[in-house]
């Protein structure tokens, strides 16, 4: 049998590429799917020099084109998002259990820096809930806030510094694909279980209580809100909940006329003031609603000599700023994506890194906390109509003037008031409706997804975000162990070989059995693979014996098989051996690239034959019913 | 536009299957991918009754059909491997630091009950180097098998014992599916490093040490013996050297004339008798020459009541059960399966899984400790022309005679000898040529195999095992997050779609760009494969458009993709939007039933539209150019 017979085109046997070639292509697939270098391709080398800047340093490239026109959209948006975050910095603050004032400072450098090294122009810089808490809930293993609050600010900033470290290097890096593994569904599940307990620590600010758990799981909170029933305040309560009430309306309003989204923007802001307002005239204080206390004049300190690397305190501190580093990195690198889709632009996942890292690090030697992308600012931001990261220096400045003049007038903030705006901001986080279209849609995203909240919710923070990041690992060695095989025929008039569990009506050549291969095929799934062809087979088998006929060809259809290793190419042979023992002929059907330089390294072409190996089913069958053919005509010779 | 205006065959649409079905065939595929139960379909209960009776106790299968003819070779082929049990019995129990007897008790019991249980024809029930010296490494930790004897051999048999309790639930948890995890690189190197400190530790024996040190990697082992140099006796050196060349000279006959495999079967045992008759006459012990010692006569005693589950051991204990049982399974399952092959028969894992499991249980009640099936023995097995599983019967029955009235003759072997013994087979362990073989066919699959061999060597068994098996995992998921993609063309002189690189000559349709993505879509890949989408356009563009031309259609060609997760269909959505904007119309062709099932339930199918979805690359081009004929008609109409 020769494949030349017939007229269709060849299969590639050309000789494997070289290892250098394929570890580079590798390599690049891997590291910079965006190919990142391209726009620096055929440009004089002053040229290249400048747009490698312009890349870097992303603030080079919109500045010069900068104008006024712009500036008056973002001094709009930098003064909206001030608003906002300067009740968000105290509030966060507390969440993180350090002095509200480095709330403050962490809206005044890190906005600076990113404005400079950062990709999206959307974005608004400033701390968030779930990492404030979980710093705090992790550094509190090892140190209480409360007992040595000098040290535990320390450890704060080194997370801080640490997790700047991490960033950067995963973007020096471009290990972006670590991030990948924080899939949407754990995320949905990690903000509502984070949402959930934030908002049930609220009732601690609520009930005005002064003894609480350090812990963070639905049930400790739950006791330590009932263990100490004396404690309640009805005053605090009822302060409460009319600013819920006020922040929840305006949040309405805002859904309802997206053009009035100004007026849940300054909600927080408003709140804050009449709180303050309230406190100072009424002498809150005496009637048992805590007041923030004092807040120094003043910008960032330095806070280098505070970092502290002691050993006994270190591996936590590590953890903390690794996780915390990594969730902020997820929140800040989807939100910036998900609104550069909306205006048609793109960002780098792995240049956001490395402009977060570098907010982290300066913002950890200048009296700064973790600080990232926040949804609600972002968001704000845009609707704003921010129109370049100007708008982050604009809240900058406007926080550096705070800090210098206004900032003692906060330190009559009612704590219930920041309680308010915590839990109204947490409140948008649980999506119910999301999980429901989880589980509509995706089971097993939506178990992915609850086992992440119910962890947060019930265990603790790192134990419900590994547990869910496990599964969804779990679930990727899955598919890869079982990879779906399916058998081809023939889609009634036509000439496509298409599934024929898909495609009822398709019929098969009697005496060939076509099979479709799932990838990639790799020791973790050879077993099965083999399993699975030969079941195949008996099926057929048992198939064709009731009709009479005798299964003589199998083909197996390498299109879908980007991959292989050794282990598969061993189980390839050992199917093409059971077959042959069987009196089966076994075909291979277009192998790709990457397949066939294994299958021609390691000599199973040569096992084969290179005439057993097709570009087409329909070459396959062509040759096939040829040799059936010569053979017939053979026989019946004279 | 409209889909029927062609010929072409219609794609399907039908409504997703429920979720109980998805599910019930997801769960066959992952945990029945052999359809164990097909053969009981279509008869009558009673018959059921047996033929399930016979798939879970094959020997039922077997012995109702057993003659004289098969019995006289079993009884050639168990008297030969019963020549091998004994002396690789004293020497692995010298391994794990047990009395030498357990190692012959070992081979008593457990062949017995995989004669019941066991699916394999050919495999060999025996004790094994590597998990005898992972056994003891690990239980070393915590009590000391010099200092603490009879402690230390509780323990032993209470690894044996969960060693035992995990294969048979991992059998019947159907979780074959974990051994698939080390592959035959892992394997390999791991072999290879074991069997490297292996010899390396007979050097005490070899140079008559009595002080040597518990750990097992290279530097420590080398240490050792230089540090105790005043320790070595040459007269022990010479007779070692003098039994390792006639054994390795036997091997060399064995493998040049494959019909006299038995000379170096029978080897070891020779080596043995001469051994021990040496040591009697020459009065060896005077001259330096350790001997093995008292051996009492008498079958296995019980030990159930030495099984010890002290909370103080048992995490040792029940790590030391897995490992080994694990590396147990995947030396047995893979040599059971290697030699079905060679005779075109079928082994079931997760049976095999359940026999290995009952063995060891039993075993750990009746003073044996961890077998599997060994390589050496299994192919000595083989070669003496074994038929069934009745050869470890009679190895049994050997055994139990050579326990009742020889063991005490054994009791002068020279420790040299069983050095000898262990070396010579440890040197067939060490595939130098097949790590060769890896590093020319798949540079990862050989630095998988190098972690394993290095770790074991240079650091610790479990730690080589780990780091190999890990490198795995990170490939599979790597492999998982990076699915190869390729612009497809049309390969002159044919109607087929194929790779661009892989057939240069192909053509495409201007401003039309065929994508074929890979599988599978899901989030720890749903990042990349929207930026090499949109870097494959991008490229795309920059060609068109050095053409005059524009680009204006992208097809997704999802043959392939046998998968997809909500962030999938959502990276899908945004790559949709995107594209949307940049005024090119996207188009998908040939979803799988799964992809599309998600396509119809996220309502995708709608935001992209039916008459976007086809059944092949052809009917997509001609409903693109029959929508742009239209559009020139409408354009020319007066």
């Amino acid at each position: 049998m020769d494949n030349s017979i017939n007229s269709e085109p060849q299969v590639n046997f050309a000789p494997p590429r070289d290892f250098a070639t394929t570890l580079k292509s590798d390599l690049k697939e891997t590291f910079f799917p965006d190919d990142p270098f391209w726009q620096f391709r055929d440009d004089k080398p002053a040229r290249r020099v400048t747009k490698a800047l312009q890349y870097f340093i992303p603030i080079l490239e919109w500045l010069p084109k900068y104008n006024l026109r712009l500036l008056r959209y973002d001094i709009l948006a930098g003064l909206t998002i001030t608003s906002l975050a300067i009740p968000q910095g105290i509030s966060y603050a507390k969440l993180a259990e350090i002095p509200p004032i480095i709330g403050l400072y962490s809206s005044f450098v890190p906005p600076l820096l990113y404005a400079v090294f950062g990709s999206s122009k959307h974005l608004a810089v400033g701390t968030v809930a779930a990492a404030s808490l979980l710093l705090s809930s992790t550094l509190d293993d090892v140190v209480s806030s409360k007992d040595n609050p000098a040290l535990y600010l320390q450890l704060i900033f080194t997370a801080t510094f640490i997790t700047g470290i991490f960033q950067t290097a995963l973007g020096f890096l471009r290990l972006g694909i670590l991030v990948d593994f924080l899939s949407h569904s754990t995320i949905t599940g990690f903000m509502g279980g984070t949402a959930t307990i934030i908002c049930l620590q609220q009732l601690k600010g609520f009930f005005g209580l002064t003894h609480f758990t350090t812990k963070t799981d639905v049930i400790s909170v739950m006791h330590a809100i009932i263990k100490n029933k004396k404690e309640w305040r009805w005053e605090s309560a009822v302060v409460g909940i009319v600013f819920l009430i006020f922040l929840q309306l305006t949040r309405y309003v805002a859904k309802k006329k997206p053009k009035l989204f100004w007026v849940s923007a300054m909600a927080p802001l408003v709140t804050v003031v009449i709180g303050c307002l309230f406190a100072y005239f009424a002498h809150a204080e005496d009637h048992g609603i805590q007041i923030v206390g004092h807040l120094k004049k003043g910008i960032n300190p330095s806070s280098i000599h505070l970092l502290n690397f002691d050993s006994k305190y270190l591996p936590t501190v590590v953890k903390a700023g690794i996780v915390t580093g990594l969730i902020a990195l997820a929140e800040g690198i989807a939100i910036g994506r998900s609104f550069a889709i909306l205006k048609n632009e793109q960002i780098d996942g792995n240049k956001e890194m490395i402009a977060f890292g570098f907010m982290n690090i300066v913002g950890s030697f200048t009296s700064c906390y973790l600080t990232t992308g926040p949804f609600s600012k972002t968001a704000v931001n845009f609707n704003a109509g921010c129109r370049t990261a100007m708008s982050n220096i604009v809240m900058a400045i406007f926080m550096g003037l705070t800090l210098l003049f206004l900032a003692p007038l906060f330190s009559y903030t009612p704590l219930v008031a920041l309680s308010a705006i915590i839990m109204s901001a947490m409140f948008g986080l649980i999506k119910y409706e999301e999980a429901y279209h989880l589980l509509k849609v995706d089971k097993f995203d939506f178990v992915i997804c609850m086992a992440a909240f119910l962890g947060v919710s019930f265990v603790s923070m790192d134990v419900g975000l590994m547990l869910s990041v496990g599964l969804g690992i779990i679930r990727a060695l899955l598919y890869v162990a079982r990879p779906a095989t399916c058998k081809l025929g023939k889609v009634p008039d036509s000439i496509l070989y298409r599934d024929f569990e898909q495609y009822p009506g398709s019929t098969n050549v009697p005496g060939i059995l076509v099979l479709q291969l799932g990838s990639p095929i790799y020791f973790a799934n050879c077993t099965y693979i083999r399993e699975r062809i030969l079941r195949w087979i008996r099926e057929e088998q048992a198939n064709t014996v009731s009709k009479g006929d005798i299964l003589e060809n199998v083909f197996l259809d390498l299109t879908g098989v980007t991959s292989i290793d050794m282990t598969g190419i061993e189980t390839l042979i050992e199917v093409h051996r059971t077959l042959q023992a069987n009196d089966i002929k076994m075909a291979i059907i277009n192998p790709r690239t990457k397949v066939m330089e294994k299958m021609i390294t390691s000599k199973f072409v040569d096992t084969l034959g290179k005439k057993n190996i097709f570009l087409s089913i329909d070459a396959a069958i062509d040759a096939c019913q040829f040799s059936l053919q010569n053979l017939k005509q053979h026989n019946n010779a004279p």
